[in-house]
């Protein structure tokens, strides 16, 4: 079995965010296998097959793209931001362990790149610069009430949070369930950021508190960061602020 | 004040993983301020000039790096992984905060880049794909107790963790110590990683479960990756085993 498949990040957005790792391994396939959208941004080469599908069918399209592997292709499935974190990467794994025996001697790789809380953080200064805890609010894969325990114990452990899937259309209440679950907690004055589509065109940042989430609109393609207790926001020369996380705490420095 | 200052992240190792977007920002630089052997990693630029220090003096060098753009330089902050994951940009914020208000005027930013978290989870499958915590053991600019009651609130909410920093000279029991908390509410077959230098010529990756992991060295290079009670191990027909974390939770599919 001559063929291969490797998972690709292509990062958040722009191509000035894909690593040239990545870009090589896109280069390589003989298939691109991926949420349409995602394809859409690579560009076309002579040769190269695609097979586009939705975003609802990880397993389906990871099992499609194992099978294409087994064939002999050499496969890319393409993801966005680090396949590694709430993307197709384990999805291909989960692939493997319950489909076919053979799949297990295929050469795979995953190609990692740079995830959205990473760019998120970076527009606005480095809240994620101390511990940490990155969480999705997708409850279509496990119950609501391990994300309220999640949510509940993170910000007892007075980690900075970043949430990914923050909302959808089947489930428009739930981010303001996860604020109620961290205003119990977090003071009220607590930075929040949500980055909206950060490195497109259509890229909106936006600063708040803890006390004022309940104003700001979020959708699938935002990601919010809620500070600890010692996130802090530094007033610039121009008008808005900075906003970061202190590498000490507690006031030792 | 027309200088500028951009923290930039390498990436974990090769060339072949720091972004484009990085890249540029190196070029544009006049001066390069960072940890010596990360600037060791990049091609010297006629007319470029190089500030290394050792990495013990982040606020310090922080502090330099914005002087220098306060006085017309453009300044490159090098970073290794992601500049705002336990590196240079928290630094960089909180010497403008505590420093020379006119560095509030400056043009700041920071540019994104591939955690080392993210380099070691795809070297061994998946084992973020789900909700996960990234922390740092060292204390150096924490109190133990701290980083004992995140470790033990991460474990109850049942959080993959990526453990930074875990051991150094002046520390060399505290890795110990943090396995025996996770030991107390992780069970003893739960899958651990241990990366290191991912991406290097030095590169070493060990599979192990948590009743093992006294056996296994670490160092100030080695990324620990702590499954949760859904991380999972499938076996490679040539040997060896992927680790994954599932998207779903409690076996929902």
């Amino acid at each position: 079995m001559s063929g291969g498949l490797t998972v690709v990040g292509l990062g958040p957005g722009p191509a000035a965010w894909t690593t040239p790792a990545a870009t090589a391994a896109l280069a390589e396939a003989t298939d691109l296998v991926g949420y349409g959208p995602y394809l859409d941004r690579l560009p076309d080469r002579p040769g190269q097959r695609r097979h586009a599908s939705d975003n609802r069918v990880e397993l389906e399209r990871a099992r499609h793209a194992l099978a294409l592997a087994a064939g002999g292709r050499q496969v890319a499935v393409v993801s966005g931001g680090d396949p590694g974190v709430f993307a197709m990467a384990a999805a291909v794994f989960e692939a493997v362990e319950t489909g076919d025996p053979a799949w297990r001697g295929l050469d795979l790789r995953v190609e990692p790149g740079v995830t959205a809380m990473l760019a998120a953080a970076a527009r606005v200064g480095a809240p994620l610069g101390h511990d940490f805890a990155a969480l999705s609010l997708s409850d279509n894969l496990k119950p609501w009430e391990v994300i309220e325990r999640r949510l509940r114990l993170a910000a007892e452990a007075d980690l900075v949070l970043a949430l990914y899937n923050p909302v959808s259309r089947a489930r428009p209440q739930q981010l303001a369930q996860a604020f109620a679950v961290l205003g119990q907690i977090r003071d009220a004055g607590t930075p929040v950021v949500f980055a909206r589509a950060v490195g497109r065109a259509d890229e909106r940042v936006t600063l708040a508190t803890l006390a004022e989430v309940t104003d700001i609109a979020a959708d699938m393609a935002t990601m919010i960061i809620v500070g600890s207790s010692e996130t802090r926001l530094v007033a610039r020369a121009g008008g808005g602020a900075w906003v970061y996380t202190p590498r000490h705490y507690g006031g030792g420095r």
